[in-house]
């Protein structure tokens, strides 16, 4: 796999000194020395990734961790997004005394390949042409979108993540870290996800993509140039997703049967009740923020995942001789990410030996419940993140 | 509530004589004569039922079932259905010699009222215009159709149905017809449904409509007279509920992650899944047999859906001083209409003082096990027919 460009350009800002303060409000990388040779068999390059980072590195470059996020996640967990000035996913659980204390960590967030938040993806420009990729973007997997990130912590300089961690489509990525770098992983922390993607999920993501691929504004993929965007079909897409996230019981509690804005159902198909006019609103506000064919790639790199695979099937076999500390979690409610998924996962880590802990959290909040304020996971995370940093002589 | 029609028309082949075989493959009654008052205040006219019949009605008119379909079913339950040359959607249950015995019994189905079956709906002439209804169709419920189908059963001559059943819509339609026509209803069997339409429920139906809204092949409805039809959006919204009448066990179980046709991914946005190629098949298909309109109507009959609304949110008082035998059915793996929802009814059905069976059948096979090979169910539906036949005094 290649390693990082000798010409690499930093934006300003960005200076991974030791002992220094290196917040930073988003920055990209331009990795434009090296291609990247992705599981399709395509080598990739340009590559840019934006990444944003909290916190100071410390004199040994041993604090650092490395948050990857979900599907339609960004590089700002914590502080406010400045694209649209509202806090960052994860300010729940990212921040200065927060559970993951950017004040004695150093935080880092890389919006993944293939993504719409600056690093590199369909909206890029393709070198081969005079406009974006498109769809002549390679399809690329959660294995290549850690490739790039493997660039981007030599590019920072550390040798040795003291965590990485991410929830769904994060943990996905937390788990092909231990597997494919896990030397460079002191702790793993994979949370309401899953080893392979399920049908069901594969499923889900299919209707998603089948309502974007509908759209007539989705123009072969090629909409950049006719200035469109698939914005009907991506927010059916977003819809449909959306409702998997929430569990029923989350769903019967905060909008139940309720009306919105009247006293009684109208016989016509306005949004009547309260969940259709909040997933119209989910639907309309993504894709102001979500560009529709990032949307097929990452679904697709979800849909592909499948670590126990590329070891003839045999999930421990992918974490053989792991030192990695790992804690998985899971949420009795989440059935995108069902419990069952994380037990599995679990079993292979201890037939393969590693040091993991497994907590399920009860929670009506389903898949989202790792974004929302989950008590259970804060003390579970901070337990855990407290007893490796002593390991790890960070305290 | 209106009553039948003087002038009304039967077709050939209908005859209601009390001992005679009756079997028809399919017939379409015009209730020409009257009006339907329907629950949003319109009048309805004039209203057409397309139903079949099976077996013949015994001298004293007691041995009548009716069965009832859920959202996209029609009116032939057994037998070849004549359209499709296939046989009918509940073929295990429904024959000579069957469960529900048409050696025995009396079976009724009609096209609920919306659908595209031969029934009035959408795709119907509008008497005030030129073409078809459209969105100019009344929005109607589940109560509407119910009050169809009671005209119907004047029309045939028969006081008293021996049973009403049907799964999921089909099983609201029971309820239905015991809350407001249970001096009607000698014995009721809902199965894998509800007393009201869930928070989640609504929100996946509200997936699937606006995917129909946004294919611009809908015309606003008016795609008759553009000769167009939202093939692709009514395809996303099958795909979209689907997923949703199967459980995750099945779809682990039928599909997993095999591939369709190939020996590994193609890294592009072909179906390289088995559920992928399966749900676009299930899209395909259902464009051919179904009318989008009437897919946007049923499904907001569904969604209106809550008994015990319309008693002040009292479940109970819906079922006051009822008389009628109920057998309530829900499967374990039924993530749309869960085992909770029937436990809710049988309670309020308990309440009511009503005569209530009920059994949660363990299965894998998600909402749709009610249409499947499930013997628990007709062991289960066989014993309770047998006994109220007893009670009916029809052995």
């Amino acid at each position: 796999m290649p390693r990082l460009l000798q010409e690499e350009r930093l934006n300003e800002g960005v200076a991974m000194t030791a002992g220094q303060k290196n917040d930073n409000q988003g920055e990209t990388v331009l990795l434009d020395g090296a291609a990247l040779e992705l599981d399709c068999g395509v080598e990739l390059a340009p590559i840019e990734l934006a990444y944003r980072t909290y916190g100071a590195l410390n004199d040994d470059k041993s604090n650092a961790i490395l948050i990857c996020h979900a599907l339609t996640g960004d590089q700002h967990p914590a502080g406010d997004n400045p694209l649209t000035g509202k806090p960052g996913w994860w300010t729940q659980v990212v921040g200065p005394g927060g559970i993951i204390d950017t004040d004695k960590y150093f935080v880092i967030c890389s919006n993944v390949l293939g993504g719409c938040g600056g690093s590199t993806g369909p909206q890029s420009a393709n070198p081969k042409g005079d406009g974006p990729y498109g769809l002549n973007f390679p399809v690329i997997t959660v294995a290549d979108m850690v490739r790039a990130q493997n660039l981007l912590i030599d590019h920072l300089g550390i040798e040795s993540l003291f965590c990485v961690l991410g929830g769904s489509m994060g943990g996905m990525q937390v788990l092909q870290w231990a597997a494919a770098h896990g030397e460079r992983v002191f702790s793993a922390v994979p949370i309401a996800t899953s080893a392979r993607h399920s049908s069901q999920n594969i499923a889900f993501h299919e209707v998603g993509r089948q309502a974007i691929l509908a759209d007539p504004d989705w123009h072969g993929g090629d909409y950049y140039a006719a200035e469109a965007h698939p914005r009907k079909g991506l927010a059916v897409a977003r819809m449909a997703a959306h409702v998997t996230y929430l569990s029923e019981a989350a769903l019967q509690r905060k909008f139940g049967r309720n009306l919105q804005d009247r006293e009684a159902v109208t016989y016509g198909f306005d949004a009547d009740f309260q969940i259709e006019s909040y997933l119209r609103h989910q639907g309309m506000t993504f894709v102001e923020r979500f560009d529709a064919n990032s949307y097929l790639y990452i679904t697709r790199a979800m849909d592909y995942f499948d670590i126990a695979a590329e070891n003839g099937g045999n999930l421990a076999a992918a974490f053989k001789d792991t030192r990695t500390r790992f804690c998985v979690m899971s949420f009795t409610s989440d059935w995108l990410f069902p419990t069952a998924e994380s037990i599995n996962l679990v079993r292979a880590l201890n037939a393969a030996g590693a040091d993991v802990s497994f907590v399920e959290i009860e929670s009506d909040k389903g898949h989202d419940a790792f974004l929302l304020d989950e008590p259970e996971m804060h003390t579970t995370l901070s337990g855990f993140l407290t007893a490796a940093a002593q390991a790890r002589g960070l305290d």
